[in-house]
């Protein structure tokens, strides 16, 4: 059984994470650390220089500004990090690099596994389907993102870009006399509701249509893509900055 | 039984619309006209001229330059006439247009009933939700498509816009900072492949999404059509101009 | 504006009500009614009976033992009552009936908008396919529910049926020899996950298909079609039994 | 340049190879068998027998009587032959698993790339997905279709369970009290109209759904799917029976 600390339990994310934990064979959170209480069944340091005790992995979800203790408290153990907490600054990301020299440390673009497990096939089938099926993206989020194409999307045709090493150029939308070109990826946002996000990968060939499909439908896949990065992270024996595509051995 | 007339029965369409017809209940092409011979079941005739015969509706599929020679039957007959054939001139159109005051013609945008079904459609829930959902169009094309976006998402997109009688307008694709403003439609153009057609209305709603999807497998879709829009011109009373919106009686 | 009471405010539906009454413009949420507090801006009644303010329209989401209740409020106050509760007994249904010959009462199967303009529009177009078309019913919902066909699903190939009074028969999976008879509506039940609830009805023609298909994402659908039910209520001027299909207008 | 002849050269997917072999880099079909004439470019040969030239790949798209004279030429010359005729008998089948010790032959269940493309994936992707993700396949095609499900979504769901080894059973639909157990696999079978062929097989897990789907658009995949077989097979130093699933290197 993995023994993880759940650092930011009491946000919104912790309290998933703490429910989904409950669901996820192998693991278990033993203790949290966050300065607002909740109703958790584990005990709550209110500091990470308050915690005491023997863990396995220290899972963080709570705001970049703990990452200074949290990086100490790793150091002092030589247990993994998982670093799930945004915003960091360039001299953060400096930071991690620098001590995943020393430290078992684990940060990634999107936590779901379902999209980096998309990511991973991507790299495999793009050198096979490269030139014979045209690639598009069709991406769906709510009507309040501010960015398009999300960040996912970006990443999925990095991933295949990547794969062919190419001239490939994306297009973000067509209109008028606009026939396409063998080299582009048409990239194609959607917005409307309160979509949670969807990103469709199609590859479109002579007489045949292959298409990679995912579908966010609530929060969770980030409390589990958290606790799947836990238990991979449990295992590993050589420091290192690792992220999700490390996960998804394919 | 409605007694049809084909005109250009040798060709492409011709043929599918002939073999149609015979799964087609309630009517029977009785004859056909063509420069070129084809094995059909029916007596051929070399051109509109040589017909000699009865018939309830006189269908056309061939070229803009048999016009004339149609009109002139349709006069004499007082049948209705349904042109499918397409390129027609500025003139063309001004001349079906003077005389459909005194002959029953039919003359439609796109032949499939199911996009026109669906044009139909909007109409009637567009102002039902709009204001509270959200609309975007995404159709999907062939890679040697040369226009963006299809002339059918844009009959689409016009038949929301007229129904509201709005400010809305067009989008054809989001890159960068871009947060949807809610008099937008995005009109989404996917190239790739072999791809017949594909059609997707969105309406994205807080909480739900309402699809109205058509998807064209073949051109039996369009012969389908026309066979449809005989059987209705068979039973018009009155002179004037029809298209595959007065076919659909919702 | 109208003026809208809702029993049940503290509860989950009741907070997600009061959250989307916020951006529902034409209406507002002027009392709540509760034995457990909330943090709404409202002020909130112990009880039914402690209720001594004006309304429009009284919104009840709480549990079917309020249902007297409720029903002598309304009698005192001759305002309509949309009930959003389940669970009544054959004696509570008939009640609510038998009131209904004197009150404007609005109950109904499915709370979404979405499908119940879906329903609609099923009416509306299935005699116009039914013949040429297949029509199939896809539903897919989390892996926890016990019962397939969803209601939901049931309740979309009933509006066929209906709507083309036949011996229709419906079909749940084909397996082995089985070729469609035209008769047959397929209803199939996937199971996966938290899917939370889509449906699809496919009309799948000669050379083309149509498809309208609902994807609930959340739970506030069904707050919302609560809302849209108590506008349509407020304008009532006759007592009866209405339900979400007499909201849509079409 | 790969060589190739093409047996059975003027039939329906003769005719639709041909043409499509134009559009393929790096082969070129030098000659055609076949009894009938063809107003193909290359020269025809009327029987197997005839045939006097050089080839590098012999591609058979005829009829399974005439696999003795093939195997033969086969042994002859030393070049690979590729089987796409169907409808062998027990007797025939075996011949060919006898022969393949010394020859290189090809024979599969599926000729579609993307089909067999997605098989492959399944395999790799089932290990890591099965336990948290629920398995589940729908397919649809036209209603003239005898047996259901289809072999295609027969040879996908087989390619799921024997990757996971395990109790797995197949379910073909859903009706009443049918909670999902986990080792269930439901596989659908939507009829209708001319549909060609779709399979879409669904991960759900929590939070999160991930699809792999194909749609046939037409033949033409087919004469794809037997182009990329020659092109694989014109490398082979060894014998053996190869199929299409050696092709895809993932």
């Amino acid at each position: 059984m993995i023994k993880i600390v759940l650092n930011g339990c009491s946000g919104k994310m912790g309290k998933m994470i703490t429910e989904c934990a409950n669901n996820f064979k192998g693991l278990e959170i033993i203790a949290g650390i966050d300065k607002y209480p909740s109703n958790a069944s584990y005990p709550i340091f209110e500091t990470v220089e308050d915690l005491n005790i023997d863990y396995d992995v220290l899972l963080d979800f709570s705001r970049s500004d703990a990452l200074h203790a949290l990086l100490e408290l790793t150091e002092k153990n030589n247990k993994p990090l998982v670093i799930c907490s945004t915003g960091f600054s360039k001299e953060d990301l400096d930071l991690i690099d620098e001590k995943s020299k020393s430290l078992k440390l684990f940060k990634t673009g999107n936590l779901s596994y379902g999209i980096n497990l998309i990511t991973s096939l991507l790299k495999k089938i793009t050198p096979l389907l490269y030139g014979n099926y045209d690639i598009e993206i069709v991406e769906k989020h709510h009507n309040q993102k501010v960015d398009a194409p999300s960040g996912t999307a970006i990443m999925l045709a990095d991933a295949v870009k990547e794969s062919i090493k190419d001239t490939t150029k994306y297009v973000y939308g067509r209109e008028g006399n606009s026939k396409r070109e063998e080299n582009e990826i048409g990239i194609h946002a959607v917005r409307g509701g309160s979509i949670i996000g969807d990103h469709e990968v199609i590859f479109a060939g002579t007489g045949e249509v292959i298409e990679l499909t995912h579908k966010a439908i609530s929060r969770e896949v980030f409390a589990i893509g958290a606790l799947k990065a836990c238990e991979y992270m449990a295992s590993r024996t050589k420091p290192g900055l690792y992220d999700m595509n490390d996960v998804i051995e394919l």
